[in-house]
């Protein structure tokens, strides 16, 4: 039985965890950390867990960590997971961040989109991108997993297969991304307000949101050159779901059924990755509440352009569920244990 | 193993029963049923299940079902259920009803309430009303479950304590209750579409809904005195949850504290039923995705009166959930079984 | 042209009475008061008057409030206005205050809800209760309206007929009380979070919501007797709309169809308030967006209750609409003008 | 003072100018035509009418039209616009078709994307295409109005400076476009249904959908050459609002600051245009309720691309908005009477 905890365990990503953990067949869970909410139970905090998880929220201590855990899942704002994770870390546990704090390769990039200096340059370079489907056997491997953002996971995996293939012109990707509003988190902001939230939609960040560079670093990596793209996200009036819409041009005339059928190798043994077939597209309501990626794609002729669209469940598929299912390759277990639960569609 | 077949598979009540037995551990499903996708993969209709289950719906056949299932759930249209239940159960099936034909004591309440002569009035004296907290021995011996609706399971939880002790002026109970759309069905009628829906609340069937009668039938049986009550059902734009608020003027003046005892009492060993502590009161997203019901109450000493909130998803708690409850207590398998995962609050 | 000023006009009753000021025929808007905006166009606070009211916001100053308006709307929070409106009362202006702070006949009655002394209590005495198809004479007369709180507008509109006609046990009134969740304002707090409020439904100030001393003085008033009743607010996902069940016994049994002569009786030359035909209801959305209070109701023969639906928008008719058809009262204009739009359904 | 018929009014674009036209002071509202609901009060269709507009609902007749109006707009499902608006054209009147069948300069182009032959060819070439800020002249002088699509209006408007200013590759253009669910109409659909639709996002018709083909028209035009682009629509669970972020390259680099000064000039005497400062994007709750198109943009310059985001209402500047417009122009009135209300915000 594998021993976590949980820290920021009260943010949405945290929550999310312990919700995961909480009925996960190889795991218990025997920790959860929070700073606003220590001495109270966490199903005081989040009440749909009364009766299922009532452990009592903790201040942190690295040393009641190590002597508790084996692995623990760090679920807090972004900067404050790299100050924490060198003492984790040097005591020997295993650790998945769930900031962006380890997801770079280059110590520079992670610097220039967030504008701060890395405070663990040395850690990065044992740290694995923890996109389980890209970086599996690394995973198997690391004690330090940079779990990677919700636009990310959906934006890579709908266009890895096309530039693994070298099937586009890589400088004509542009992705256009919709996130539900938990992608947002728990802290209070205007924008998040129910009144100026529900019933609207708006872009923000165009051009500069840092899950670019994520993005650029993972595909970059498959294409074998520099890949630069436009990333657009966009805030839609739900809780959960990522919905990416990816447009890029081909190189050559291919067809829908051709290119649906490279996503099928490329993806065969995959579990959590659902390509559909020509015609269908996945929805929102497809993955919400799963670990599932799903698929689809359309070809416009007349452009000679593929579109792909992609939808997961930011707060699963993009990072609680990610999470789990990076700790179940760091242990050993079947990739699925306690992730196999279909959506809820409704 | 249990073997199951799912009647009625691509209703909302149906595809919910299916998501929880696709993944309980002591059941398997062999058998969906749907005459209008019949030939489809249940995957296609909900394509959440994708790679989940993708059994191929079915047209009815008692035969088969009766060779491939130890148990089936009915999830058919008020009226169609009674058909086809006395040949599933004349085969030999152990059948679990989420219609409102075998949910009555007394054939005339049903048809004065329902407006048509039941069909199968002897089998009605067969069944047992689903309500596992108040029916676990009768539902353990018996094999035709007539699974209780969601305001009523919601409803008489909440009352069940005060009805049962004597506390309250029986003829003053009011229920005002809220549901989430999802309650009613997939059907398309512009009541439910998404523009006449979504940022809209109404009341319908004030003083005329079926549920009353159910709520009477059980809170009668346990006052051990004909109880008559208002009941008043609401739509609010949100996909699930019941939401109960139901009043009723004390005998003699107790505190909360009191009440509260006696609710912890009355609710003692029970997994699903969440008593809550004074000065806290459901919300319908403590609940949402589980099969948990959430009591609480306030006394008005102004008035002498006390409101009990209570909290289902109607899918859950008050269908499906419900449903495979009893089919655990049917064939001896601990209740909870597959049950157990806390709702998503997000 | 009346001169017009809006204090807290950034508030969410604020903005909505900007709103309706801004295109009212009858009046110019020349002033904006907003501390925390103070030097910002209103239209960059709200950008949807972007070119139809690009008012800079300001400071309040006493002397040009008076100078440069006939009339000032205090919209600002409970306990604020009281400390700000004897300065403008005693420089001439006329005032319409949204806050709590003068609505009540009784000082004492306000200290016991409010928590805490009144500072203008003389001025109290000079306040009418701006309620205006109830004090319609006194409004016209007055200089300072304490203007109706929503939940209050439409319970009190609800339930007025039958409590004036004497037709109902008065002590046996409940009132099951549903808002939007811009009835709470637009300060932040988690509670009105979207991923907290939306897909969710609550209780809450079960029996202790100041309203309920509103609702009760103008009831009290009618019956000539004092009444004291339940009021349970909830909330709903959604964003406008006020929509109250009430209940009460009748003394002796009443038909629908009387019940709802006399309340065409009593409303009769009211353009703000429909009565509904014997069957039909209101909806939230049959009001929202207009200065609209829809009614209907059933009797419930079994218990010879009678149940009433009452729906108004909480901005509109529940704030900012009836505030300026307080303004359009006190200064001799017809009532509805600037106030005639219907409802957008959608 | 004009006297005007909407036929197909019961439809949410033919309720939507019975709402505009029911408060417009230089306009009659002398005639409402549904055949689904001839004898009918609209304000029993949408209660959010009653004591606003009253009027009864008629059959269709071209005499009665012709005696009673002056203009008629007709909101009818692609395809019966036409067979029905050569009767009333002859007849003398002045006609504003929502349909797509009158916005096409070549009939070709209609064909082959709506898959039918065109049954008035001849009139196709009275007709105007109705985007008020590119085809003023043309309108005032018409008797025929092709009222613009939804998508299409925010589309153009948005690209429109651009392509005329020959700053863009015209190969490059990407629209990816957001709709609320107002724009699929009151037709019952399981895609509609408020369960499948609320929480829940996707694309349809990608590369496929009818207005490509009118924005295609429209920028071509401008442009002086054939231009063929992407053009994506989305569902988002919204009610209302078109939410258009469209991509570009730039043929030279421009900064935002220049092309913004660009589209002031372009857009100078506008009312119903706005464009937002460098930092500053339009959201769909700044035009929700409006006739207003919001446009803002942003240069990725390490891409050399324009970004640029536009909203309107898809009912108001989308529909029946324009239309009142283009009816203004027609008659010779002021374009903004009747349209000046900002939107709701909230």
């Amino acid at each position: 039985m594998i021993k976590a905890g949980v820290l920021g365990a009260t943010g949405y990503a945290g929550i999310e965890t312990v919700r995961l953990l909480a009925r996960h067949p190889g795991c218990e869970l025997t920790m959860v950390v929070s700073q606003t909410f220590k001495g109270q139970k966490i199903s005081d905090v989040y009440q749909s867990l009364r009766g299922v998880c009532d452990l009592v929220c903790e201040e942190l201590s690295v040393e009641e960590a190590a002597r508790r855990c084996d692995v623990v899942f760090t679920a807090l704002p972004h900067g404050a997971s790299k100050e924490v994770i060198p003492a984790l870390y040097g005591a020997g546990l295993r650790v998945i961040d769930l900031s962006g704090d380890f997801r770079y390769n280059d110590v520079k990039v992670y610097e220039k989109w967030y504008g701060q200096p890395h405070s663990a340059p040395e850690l990065l370079k044992e740290s694995v991108y923890g996109l389980c489907e890209l970086h599996r056997d690394e995973i198997k491997r690391t004690r330090l997993v940079g779990n990677p953002g919700c636009y990310t996971t959906c934006s890579i995996l709908a266009m890895a297969p096309l530039v693994k293939n070298g099937l586009i012109d890589n400088s004509s990707i542009i992705i256009d991304a919709k996130s539900g509003v938990s992608g947002a988190g728990r802290g209070l902001a205007l924008d998040y307000h129910f009144c100026e939230c529900t019933e609207n939609m708006k872009a923000y960040k165009l051009a500069t949101h840092r899950h670019t560079s994520e993005i650029e670093q993972e595909l970059s990596l498959l294409a074998g050159e520099e890949i630069v793209l436009s990333f657009s996200p966009h805030l839609v009036p739900m809780k959960r779901g990522i919905f990416a819409t990816c447009y890029a041009n081909l190189r050559e005339y291919r067809s829908a059924a051709e290119l649906l059928g490279l996503y099928r190798e490329f993806y065969g043994g995959e579990y959590f990755v659902r390509v559909y077939d020509e015609g269908e597209l996945p929805e929102s309501n497809h993955v919400a509440g799963s670990n599932f990626a799903d698929i689809g794609l359309v070809v416009d002729k007349r452009l000679n352009r593929v579109i792909v669209v992609a939808a997961i469940d930011n707060l699963v598929k993009g990072a609680a569920g990610q999470a789990v299912q990076n700790m179940n390759l760091m242990f050993g277990l079947d990739e699925k244990t306690g992730l196999e639960q279909p959506g809820l569609y409704l």
